[in-house]
């Protein structure tokens, strides 16, 4: 007999199809998107026009994306799905660094700089140097330590969002750690800007009551032989929206001081040790 | 104290964000779309790989949608929501016929044409005699109730696939029953087709070991004052699809005859009652 789709045994009727050939991998997330996917529709009875107004969201969402824009990651972001799968592939033990976003203005080959070198280059904004050491969990210095930098401007752009605007590596860099494993560079103090919010993502927001700003942040990579990189970012302590950011990437261990300097080549000071794990860690925790 | 975000709290950090200004229908739907979203995700332990996997194929089904080809309700008909959807909003009592998907190839405003009439206009396919009634569920006939039928021609596609080589409104057609209730007219017997498996859908299904065909099938819309209207389909009971739609349109109520008829102006003949429920009936299943 036939087991033809019911609503009772909606998920059963669907992934009962799977056929012998699927990659098992994709097999369990498929059965387990479709599960949750009905579980959803059944939770708020979603009605035809809720569906059809799903749809045409979803499609408005995909052709809004370009080669500079990815709507979909907005999406994810928002929806909080990218910090929750940048949470479960980067588990770590308490004490070490941890990750939050990549976000989509990271550019590769940033120019590496000597350490104390100033990465802001269009003269904007209140200057900040940014200090701290490169550690292994058990406290000893990392030489040879790659951190990369980047943020947006005193607009609130990146040099990306501005070709021709901004100057090219406008706040980006890259150090590399001595035997000390200490880092130290001239940035500005960023500030919090809106994620762009001119598509069927923004429109959500809006229709949820949400605002579309992240709060203030300097963004890091720090990658080193047999250590895990880190992809995070410091924030500005005292930012309006450290309370609820857009897209979620605040953890509370992420929060950095941001104090007034006594130097004449920075304005702000903002120290920050970052703490590594070995390649081998994720497994242990 | 602030609630950041977490793996563990990751649902709640992105729900207590809705604000008051939110419809509370939406504020109802995205709190359980996040809520079932991170579910997924958690249970899988989604990959980053996995997730630019899914962004990527999210875009391309977007970007695979055109004025005549909607790839998202494709990959919702192949997941069986949009089954599901209407399973929910079409709940009818015993004896009532049942609903099925609409599907993508309904045009509105077809000919009506007086009983007993072909809507086969191609001169291709095996004739077939459609006959019965359509009474209301205590059995008394449907008078002034239009019965708007559409199928696929003999080669496996609709009319609108194929402007230019099929004759405008090939297998189409509208028909208001009498007195009697009763409805007759001649298509062809129809044949299982493939849905549109060239793009990101397409490329799912092979992946999950799922072929793209759907039965052979009748669609018919039923409308008549103060009744609900029905949107279903006819199945040809012997296709070799019937058990493995892929789409999951098929219910056992639906399955219909389709037998030899001793008559010169067609080889087949399917018999088939419509029963239809009160406008008001919803409220009370």
């Amino acid at each position: 007999m036939v087991q033809f789709f019911t609503e009772a045994h909606s998920t059963e009727a669907v992934n009962q199809r799977v056929g012998a050939s699927c990659d098992p991998r994709l097999a369990r997330i498929a059965e387990s998107l479709v599960r949750h996917l009905h579980a959803f529709v059944k939770d708020v009875e979603l009605t035809q026009a809720e569906w059809e107004f799903a749809i045409d969201f979803l499609t408005r969402t995909g052709q809004m994306c370009t080669e500079e824009r990815q709507e979909f990651i907005l999406l994810s972001d928002v929806l909080g799905v990218s910090m929750l799968v940048d949470a479960i592939n980067n588990r770590r033990p308490a004490g070490a660094t941890e990750n939050t976003v990549l976000g989509p203005f990271h550019v590769a080959e940033a120019p590496i700089r000597a350490m104390g070198e100033t990465i802001s280059l269009d003269g904007k904004g209140e200057l900040c140097r940014y200090e701290g050491r490169v550690l292994s969990l058990d406290g000893m210095p990392i030489e040879g330590a790659c951190i990369d930098v980047w943020s947006d401007n005193a607009d609130g752009f990146y040099d990306v969002q501005q070709p021709g605007i901004q100057p090219k590596w406008n706040n980006r860099g890259r150090f590399i750690t001595g035997g000390d494993g200490r880092y130290v560079f001239i940035g500005i103090k960023p500030v919090s800007y809106p994620i762009p919010d001119d598509g069927p993502v923004g429109q959500l927001l809006s229709a949820l009551g949400r605002h579309p700003y992240r709060p203030a942040h300097m963004h890091f990579t720090v990658t080193a032989p047999k250590f895990q990189t880190i992809v995070t970012h410091t924030f500005v302590g005292e930012d309006r929206y450290l309370a609820d950011d857009a897209v979620f990437g605040v953890k509370q261990t992420l929060v950095a001081p941001f104090e007034r300097a006594d130097d004449p080549a920075a304005l702000w000071v903002s120290t920050f040790d970052f703490i590594m794990t070995n390649d081998d860690a994720r497994e242990a925790v």
